[in-house]
């Protein structure tokens, strides 16, 4: 009885704690890291397609951008916040382990395009690029409308 | 002469790079990296003010993060976005000097403040804390509506 009121307590203390978050704050958090992946990824992308030209300094800047960033959108996913204001699918929630795993990958990968981007070989940069592009898609045509 | 074309040349060159960015694309970065700098920054002042326990690990994460972030923002305080969707005054264009200055405080301060949360000493973090807030505020009481 008294362990099963401890129980009680502590999952009450948790709810609370979960509701802290307002669902939609949640959301806004996680589009606005998402906004600010996209404007560092997209002039790197122009470099690699030789739409701009390439300036190590700044592709060194912004890979290490995105992998401080890819570290911050995972806790903005929270119960509730599938249903306005968001492209994300619910299917998040339902398939949690397959999306954590993928954002594991982002985070992995963007840190290894930091360090490719670090040695300053174009030869190393490339391919750790597209895979990081790679790991985009693969989540975006999954959870993403 | 020669001088002369060249340097209008490379003036349009400028102004076509500039012309890339879309300040209304520029105002959302810029906001969404100051919506997750808010999202890092509440907990911490949580914990700092007592309503949330100390967690080291967490403060030491959420310091990294903002310190990361810090980086971000100025570039997305371009021409022409201040006109809306934002909260940004234009002042910020007219005293261009001063606002660099405060936004290099924030880097700087936020540096320390990570720093000072990898030492683990409460002691160095509530200070170092209360910089980072202070500069906050400096630069909202100036720049921002």
């Amino acid at each position: 009885m008294k362990k099963t009121l401890i129980a009680a307590l502590l999952a009450s203390v948790t709810l609370t704690a979960v509701a802290e978050v307002k669902p939609f704050q949640a959301t806004e958090y996680r589009r606005g890291v998402f906004k600010a992946v996209k404007w560092q990824f997209g002039p790197m992308a122009d470099m690699m397609k030789g739409k701009k030209e390439f300036s190590a300094a700044e592709f060194v800047q912004r890979a290490d951008n995105l992998a401080a960033l890819s570290k911050m959108p995972l806790e903005g996913f929270v119960p509730n916040s599938y249903a306005r204001g968001t492209r994300a699918l619910p299917g998040i929630e339902q398939d949690w382990e397959t999306f954590t795993s993928l954002m594991t990958d982002f985070e992995r990968n963007t840190e290894a395009l930091a360090s490719a981007a670090a040695s300053g070989d174009k030869g190393q940069i490339k391919p750790a690029f597209i895979q990081v592009a790679k790991t985009c898609k693969s989540c975006h045509d999954k959870f993403k409308d």
